[in-house]
């Protein structure tokens, strides 16, 4: 009995440090997000995306019919939060902030934003908001006070945002292992008869059985569906000798992990491990590319040179990879054109890939981070050519 | 071949009268909001959300990282559509308004929008529109002209969507039909050692394969986890004396399917069995009290009064129904408080439970629709009480 308990004083002392690790996280992004803010010219912030939410004040709710949001004040005072009262809860154990205020669905969350307005001093306040800011949500702060400017602060917040911790960098890595998982069960799966939607059925389960919190995609596509880069999965059956694309999303803690594996059913044709091996080869000219410095785009030309040296460049119809972290979609684009330059921490895919359209397609798909030095895989599943 | 010929040129002039006939129903559609506008003093509207693009054009397009968007005149001229250059080609064959402008990646959008407003004179209007229109998008709008005030008009946009179509009722029993075929072969699956993964897995793919576009959620709660309303399909094994609750939701060309059944494994205990009964009878209720001229809030009573009668009602911890189309949750909501009055072709959810924590939780959900007399089922399953 005395051991337990001095064993549970020790756990819960554990459990103390490492909440108080987690709020210095969030303390830190806000003062980076305020830091920000001065430089740019605004007095506060509005947050109401539960993406932005759950990065700066570790919580989310999903403010789609009720409002919930942060006041964020650049130079006064602390960040107020107000969430409806059943969120109440939620946010008092998980919110990095203390200060919630809370309002019953008999209640209006715009009295409390203007009174957050009010307390903070922000009647004659420049706003930063979200560009997804719902209208709704933006008249009640424009209602607040005649004297508020609003302005769209989106790229003060993906500039936070695009550069990962540590630990953000290991969830990712975490989601793409569970992606790895996903993917290796189904190459184990297909088989000459089965359908498309068969194998993406029991990718979902492994990733679901190995810890994904869920799969936003699950694309597995065969036979000449292969060239189809923005393709569906079908009811397709597996063909003797065709091309499987598995492009599967999943999320661990709300951080994406995104990879492609192409593999071969029964046989590969001369022109089909061509095509392999060039992929494979521009897949590897990106990875080396990357180091902090350089630019977005050049990882992309990396990829695109030795596809067009090759003579396929009509053939890589898409970008070279996008950012990852609490969105699919995000900073940095490894595009043409994008002039971002890399930094330690910086998340995002390596995906090219050569369609020929009514014939098959082959695209490999895996997740980097810019290191200090260079880079870090952030996804461990071989690229080696794989015939089932 | 002469024969052909004639075969073809009827299909061809049956395919424009059913594409008139669709035409039709988005132009009697923008009427209607029209007639609404001006009688909420509106001038026009600007519709940017993918339900209300596709409930009211016929066509969306996924306006997140660029604009797309249709201005509708109240009074002069026609609907001008506005989407980046790569959605031309699908606007031109879908939008049921054929006054499309386009921009490429290099132009801004702002200057069509602006371009719209002064094409149709809307300098000084009053705008209404969507309560969820991104704050860049409302920016866009209000740089056009300083004399223009925008408005929420969601509630226009609701009051026409909840009053369905034929046709949009019976994509919504298509929905509920294919979900029908999931939960089915759901049932079919479980028995004692299969985990909730693999028979949602089971669900999602019978469903898929019998043409349901997306499932949006899929769960299948076992065992003590079935009192949990808002509770996740995990990895539990389903044990030999089980309830298993399946609460499946489905979409068939946009539009929502929703239904929930219970089962029992191996036995259903007396105390199972009369909350089973229980929760039938109140579902039975709340469908026979539906007709038009109800308020939504009868439907609810119907429902609750059963439970009450019997004791249970602080175990009905819920609202009995939610309002089925474009999305899963609109109106009419079938809850306490709700008066709006039923009205022929509005569709809904019935689906009342009761709920032991920590022991078991049983739930029946149907979907149903105001008739001119009084009901129609959308969903067509059995609820007598299954073992398996």
């Amino acid at each position: 009995m005395q051991r337990t308990n001095i064993f549970l004083t020790k756990l819960l002392d554990y459990v103390e440090v490492i909440r108080l690790r987690i709020m210095t996280v969030f303390e830190e992004r806000i003062e980076a997000l305020k830091r920000n803010g001065r430089k740019a010219g605004i007095d506060a912030f509005l947050i109401v995306s539960e993406k932005n939410m759950r990065y700066l004040a570790g919580f989310s709710t999903l403010a789609i019919e009720r409002f919930a949001g942060i006041v964020v004040p650049v130079e006064t005072g602390v960040p107020i939060v107000i969430v409806p009262e059943l969120e109440k809860t939620k946010a008092k154990e998980k919110s990095a902030f203390k200060e919630i205020t809370t309002y019953s669905d008999s209640e209006s969350p715009a009295l409390l934003l203007n009174k957050a307005v009010k307390e903070l001093k922000l009647e004659k306040a420049a706003f930063g908001v979200e560009g997804t800011l719902p209208f709704r949500f933006y008249r009640m702060l424009a209602a607040a006070s005649s004297k508020i400017r609003a302005e769209d602060a989106s790229a003060l917040f993906s500039q936070l945002r695009c550069v990962k911790s540590d630990q953000e960098l290991g969830l990712i890595e975490q989601a793409a292992g569970v992606v790895a998982e996903g993917i290796k069960a189904g190459i184990e799966f297909i088989k000459p008869g089965v359908t498309e939607l068969a194998i993406s059925c029991r990718i979902e389960q492994v990733i679901k059985e190995s810890g994904g919190e869920s799969i936003p995609f699950c694309l597995v596509l065969s036979g000449e569906n292969s060239a189809l880069p923005h393709g569906e999965t079908s009811n397709r059956m597996v063909g003797e000798k065709d091309v499987v694309l598995m492009d599967v999303g999943a999320v661990c803690e709300g951080y994406y992990g995104d990879l492609t594996r192409t593999v071969f059913v029964g046989e590969v044709t001369k022109k089909e491990r061509e095509i392999y091996d060039l992929v494979a080869e521009a897949h590897e000219a990106a990875v080396r590319s990357v180091k902090p410095g350089v630019k977005a785009e050049e990882v992309d030309a990396a990829a695109r040179n030795v596809i067009e040296n090759a003579g396929y460049s009509d053939y890589f119809t898409h970008r070279t990879g996008h950012g990852l972290g609490l969105e699919v979609h995000e900073e940095p684009y490894i595009a043409q054109g994008n002039e971002m330059i890399l930094k330690p921490g910086m998340a995002f895919t390596i995906e090219p890939g050569i369609y020929f359209f009514g014939k098959f397609g082959v695209r490999i798909e895996d997740n980097i981070a810019v290191s200090q030095t260079n880079r870090r895989m952030l996804s461990h599943i071989s690229k080696e050519l794989v015939v089932v």
